[in-house]
Protein backbone atom coordinates (compact mmCIF):
# COMPACT_ATOMS: atom_id res chain seq x y z
CA UNK A 1 0.00 0.00 0.00
CA UNK A 2 1.19 3.06 -0.18
CA UNK A 3 1.68 5.45 2.74
CA UNK A 4 3.39 8.50 1.79
CA UNK A 5 2.52 11.35 4.38
CA UNK A 6 3.14 14.91 3.68
CA UNK A 7 4.46 17.00 6.61
CA UNK A 8 4.69 15.47 10.03
CA UNK A 9 1.39 13.76 10.38
CA UNK A 10 0.09 10.26 9.03
CA UNK A 11 -3.65 9.20 8.77
CA UNK A 12 -4.43 5.77 10.66
CA UNK A 13 -5.74 4.60 7.78
CA UNK A 14 -2.50 4.89 6.30
CA UNK A 15 -0.70 3.10 9.17
CA UNK A 16 -3.35 0.27 9.19
CA UNK A 17 -1.74 -1.80 6.74
CA UNK A 18 1.86 -0.94 6.43
CA UNK A 19 4.98 -3.56 6.62
CA UNK A 20 7.42 -3.40 10.09
CA UNK A 21 11.38 -4.71 9.68
CA UNK A 22 13.58 -4.96 12.43
CA UNK A 23 17.18 -3.31 11.89
CA UNK A 24 18.22 -6.83 10.43
CA UNK A 25 15.86 -6.62 7.23
CA UNK A 26 13.26 -8.96 8.28
CA UNK A 27 10.15 -8.33 8.19
CA UNK A 28 8.11 -8.78 11.21
CA UNK A 29 4.91 -8.25 10.00
CA UNK A 30 2.65 -5.18 8.79
CA UNK A 31 0.42 -2.91 11.57
CA UNK A 32 -3.41 -3.97 12.05
CA UNK A 33 -4.67 -1.15 14.32
CA UNK A 34 -3.63 1.42 16.53
CA UNK A 35 -4.66 2.01 20.34
CA UNK A 36 -5.59 5.37 21.26
CA UNK A 37 -5.80 6.76 24.79
CA UNK A 38 -9.26 8.54 24.43
CA UNK A 39 -8.92 11.12 27.14
CA UNK A 40 -5.34 12.28 25.54
CA UNK A 41 -5.65 11.30 22.24
CA UNK A 42 -2.37 9.79 22.62
CA UNK A 43 -1.37 6.76 20.70
CA UNK A 44 -0.12 4.16 22.84
CA UNK A 45 0.36 1.18 20.69
CA UNK A 46 0.50 -0.14 17.52
CA UNK A 47 -0.64 -3.48 17.09
CA UNK A 48 1.55 -5.72 14.97
CA UNK A 49 -0.15 -8.48 13.00
CA UNK A 50 2.38 -11.56 13.28
CA UNK A 51 2.59 -15.15 11.88
CA UNK A 52 0.03 -17.08 10.74
CA UNK A 53 -0.47 -18.32 7.05
CA UNK A 54 -2.42 -16.43 4.87
CA UNK A 55 -4.34 -14.13 7.63
CA UNK A 56 -5.46 -17.52 9.28
CA UNK A 57 -4.24 -17.65 13.04
CA UNK A 58 -2.24 -14.85 13.31
CA UNK A 59 -1.38 -12.95 16.71
CA UNK A 60 -1.13 -9.21 17.84
CA UNK A 61 1.50 -7.90 19.03
CA UNK A 62 1.22 -4.33 20.45
CA UNK A 63 4.21 -2.52 20.31
CA UNK A 64 4.49 1.21 21.64
CA UNK A 65 4.07 3.85 19.20
CA UNK A 66 7.45 5.30 20.07
CA UNK A 67 9.85 2.48 18.93
CA UNK A 68 8.38 2.52 15.42
CA UNK A 69 10.11 4.75 12.95
CA UNK A 70 8.87 5.31 9.48
CA UNK A 71 11.56 4.61 6.75
CA UNK A 72 10.60 6.47 3.35
CA UNK A 73 12.53 3.94 1.51
CA UNK A 74 11.39 0.76 2.48
CA UNK A 75 7.66 2.44 2.63
CA UNK A 76 7.47 0.69 5.75
CA UNK A 77 8.23 1.02 9.96
CA UNK A 78 11.69 0.31 11.55
CA UNK A 79 12.17 -0.98 15.01
CA UNK A 80 14.80 -1.99 16.75
CA UNK A 81 13.62 -5.88 18.09
CA UNK A 82 15.04 -9.36 17.25
CA UNK A 83 12.88 -11.90 16.18
CA UNK A 84 13.67 -14.08 19.40
CA UNK A 85 12.95 -11.09 21.18
CA UNK A 86 9.30 -11.06 19.40
CA UNK A 87 8.85 -14.74 20.55
CA UNK A 88 8.58 -13.91 24.16
CA UNK A 89 6.27 -10.73 23.60
CA UNK A 90 2.73 -9.77 24.91
CA UNK A 91 0.27 -10.98 22.75
CA UNK A 92 -3.17 -11.78 21.65
CA UNK A 93 -5.43 -13.33 19.09
CA UNK A 94 -7.60 -11.12 17.21
CA UNK A 95 -10.72 -12.54 18.86
CA UNK A 96 -9.55 -11.91 22.56
CA UNK A 97 -8.16 -8.27 22.69
CA UNK A 98 -6.98 -7.53 25.94
CA UNK A 99 -8.09 -4.71 28.40
CA UNK A 100 -5.35 -1.92 27.98
CA UNK A 101 -5.66 -0.61 31.16
CA UNK A 102 -2.36 0.87 33.08
CA UNK A 103 -1.06 -2.76 34.16
CA UNK A 104 -1.27 -3.87 30.66
CA UNK A 105 0.52 -0.71 29.49
CA UNK A 106 3.07 -0.50 31.73
CA UNK A 107 3.96 -4.20 31.36
CA UNK A 108 4.05 -3.86 27.20
CA UNK A 109 6.07 -0.31 27.66
CA UNK A 110 8.73 -2.14 30.02
CA UNK A 111 9.19 -5.65 27.73
CA UNK A 112 10.12 -3.24 24.97
CA UNK A 113 12.28 -0.76 27.27
CA UNK A 114 9.76 2.28 26.83
CA UNK A 115 8.66 4.14 29.64
CA UNK A 116 4.77 3.70 30.30
CA UNK A 117 3.31 7.53 30.28
CA UNK A 118 1.29 7.91 33.36
CA UNK A 119 -1.01 10.97 32.71
CA UNK B 1 -20.80 -0.75 13.85
CA UNK B 2 -20.00 -1.84 17.40
CA UNK B 3 -17.93 0.88 19.38
CA UNK B 4 -17.47 -0.98 22.72
CA UNK B 5 -14.36 0.13 24.31
CA UNK B 6 -12.37 -1.32 27.41
CA UNK B 7 -11.03 1.21 29.95
CA UNK B 8 -9.32 4.37 28.51
CA UNK B 9 -8.31 3.21 25.27
CA UNK B 10 -10.28 2.72 21.75
CA UNK B 11 -8.86 1.70 18.29
CA UNK B 12 -8.43 3.26 15.37
CA UNK B 13 -9.99 0.89 13.52
CA UNK B 14 -13.56 1.23 16.08
CA UNK B 15 -13.14 5.01 15.83
CA UNK B 16 -13.45 4.95 11.54
CA UNK B 17 -17.10 4.48 11.13
CA UNK B 18 -18.70 5.83 14.20
CA UNK B 19 -21.25 8.33 13.99
CA UNK B 20 -21.13 12.07 14.98
CA UNK B 21 -23.72 14.10 16.75
CA UNK B 22 -24.23 17.49 17.71
CA UNK B 23 -25.76 18.24 21.42
CA UNK B 24 -28.89 19.03 19.60
CA UNK B 25 -29.07 15.38 18.63
CA UNK B 26 -28.51 15.69 15.01
CA UNK B 27 -26.35 13.61 13.15
CA UNK B 28 -23.54 15.01 11.57
CA UNK B 29 -21.74 12.26 9.79
CA UNK B 30 -19.36 9.95 10.43
CA UNK B 31 -15.45 9.97 11.26
CA UNK B 32 -13.54 8.50 8.48
CA UNK B 33 -9.58 8.79 9.66
CA UNK B 34 -7.96 9.86 11.94
CA UNK B 35 -4.50 12.27 11.45
CA UNK B 36 -1.52 12.01 14.14
CA UNK B 37 1.53 13.69 14.35
CA UNK B 38 3.93 11.21 13.79
CA UNK B 39 6.76 12.21 16.00
CA UNK B 40 4.64 12.78 19.67
CA UNK B 41 1.51 10.02 18.63
CA UNK B 42 -0.91 12.48 19.31
CA UNK B 43 -4.04 12.19 17.56
CA UNK B 44 -4.88 15.80 16.04
CA UNK B 45 -7.99 15.62 14.14
CA UNK B 46 -10.34 13.48 13.26
CA UNK B 47 -12.01 13.58 9.98
CA UNK B 48 -15.87 14.10 9.52
CA UNK B 49 -17.59 13.13 6.34
CA UNK B 50 -20.00 14.75 5.56
CA UNK B 51 -22.78 15.28 2.97
CA UNK B 52 -23.21 13.97 -0.18
CA UNK B 53 -25.23 11.11 -0.97
CA UNK B 54 -24.47 7.70 -0.84
CA UNK B 55 -21.00 8.14 -0.13
CA UNK B 56 -20.67 10.15 -3.32
CA UNK B 57 -19.50 13.77 -3.06
CA UNK B 58 -18.23 14.02 1.10
CA UNK B 59 -16.10 16.41 2.18
CA UNK B 60 -14.33 15.84 4.66
CA UNK B 61 -14.14 18.03 8.33
CA UNK B 62 -10.69 17.86 10.57
CA UNK B 63 -12.22 17.95 13.81
CA UNK B 64 -10.12 18.86 16.79
CA UNK B 65 -9.54 15.48 18.63
CA UNK B 66 -10.23 17.34 22.19
CA UNK B 67 -13.90 18.10 20.61
CA UNK B 68 -15.41 14.94 20.48
CA UNK B 69 -16.43 12.97 23.62
CA UNK B 70 -17.44 9.61 23.60
CA UNK B 71 -21.11 8.78 24.32
CA UNK B 72 -21.84 5.25 25.51
CA UNK B 73 -25.87 5.34 25.04
CA UNK B 74 -25.67 7.26 21.33
CA UNK B 75 -22.94 5.00 20.34
CA UNK B 76 -21.07 7.83 18.68
CA UNK B 77 -19.18 10.83 19.40
CA UNK B 78 -21.02 14.37 20.74
CA UNK B 79 -18.97 17.55 19.61
CA UNK B 80 -20.80 21.07 20.56
CA UNK B 81 -21.05 21.96 17.07
CA UNK B 82 -24.38 23.98 15.32
CA UNK B 83 -24.92 22.88 11.75
CA UNK B 84 -24.44 26.71 10.37
CA UNK B 85 -20.86 26.37 12.23
CA UNK B 86 -19.94 23.36 10.07
CA UNK B 87 -21.08 25.03 6.93
CA UNK B 88 -18.13 27.68 7.38
CA UNK B 89 -15.82 25.31 8.41
CA UNK B 90 -11.88 23.69 7.02
CA UNK B 91 -12.89 21.18 4.37
CA UNK B 92 -11.33 19.22 1.69
CA UNK B 93 -12.41 16.66 -0.64
CA UNK B 94 -11.40 12.95 -0.26
CA UNK B 95 -9.21 12.54 -3.28
CA UNK B 96 -8.08 16.30 -2.27
CA UNK B 97 -6.34 16.30 1.40
CA UNK B 98 -4.42 19.45 2.64
CA UNK B 99 -1.37 19.21 3.89
CA UNK B 100 -1.53 18.73 8.11
CA UNK B 101 1.24 21.36 8.34
CA UNK B 102 1.24 23.68 11.54
CA UNK B 103 -0.55 26.58 10.00
CA UNK B 104 -3.16 24.29 8.52
CA UNK B 105 -3.54 22.75 12.18
CA UNK B 106 -3.58 26.58 13.88
CA UNK B 107 -6.87 27.40 10.86
CA UNK B 108 -8.73 24.17 12.43
CA UNK B 109 -7.95 24.31 15.92
CA UNK B 110 -8.94 28.34 16.28
CA UNK B 111 -12.29 27.55 13.80
CA UNK B 112 -13.72 25.49 16.79
CA UNK B 113 -12.21 27.54 19.33
CA UNK B 114 -9.21 24.92 21.04
CA UNK B 115 -5.82 25.43 21.13
CA UNK B 116 -2.90 24.43 18.34
CA UNK B 117 -0.94 21.95 20.61
CA UNK B 118 2.70 23.64 19.42
CA UNK B 119 5.12 20.82 20.44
Amino acid sequence: MSTSTIGSTISSSKVEGTAVYNLQGDKLGSIDDLVIDKRSGQVRYAALEFGGFLGMGTDRYPLPWDQLRYDTEKDGYLINLDKSVLEGAPRYTEDDEPDYDDDYGRKVYNYYGSTWPSI
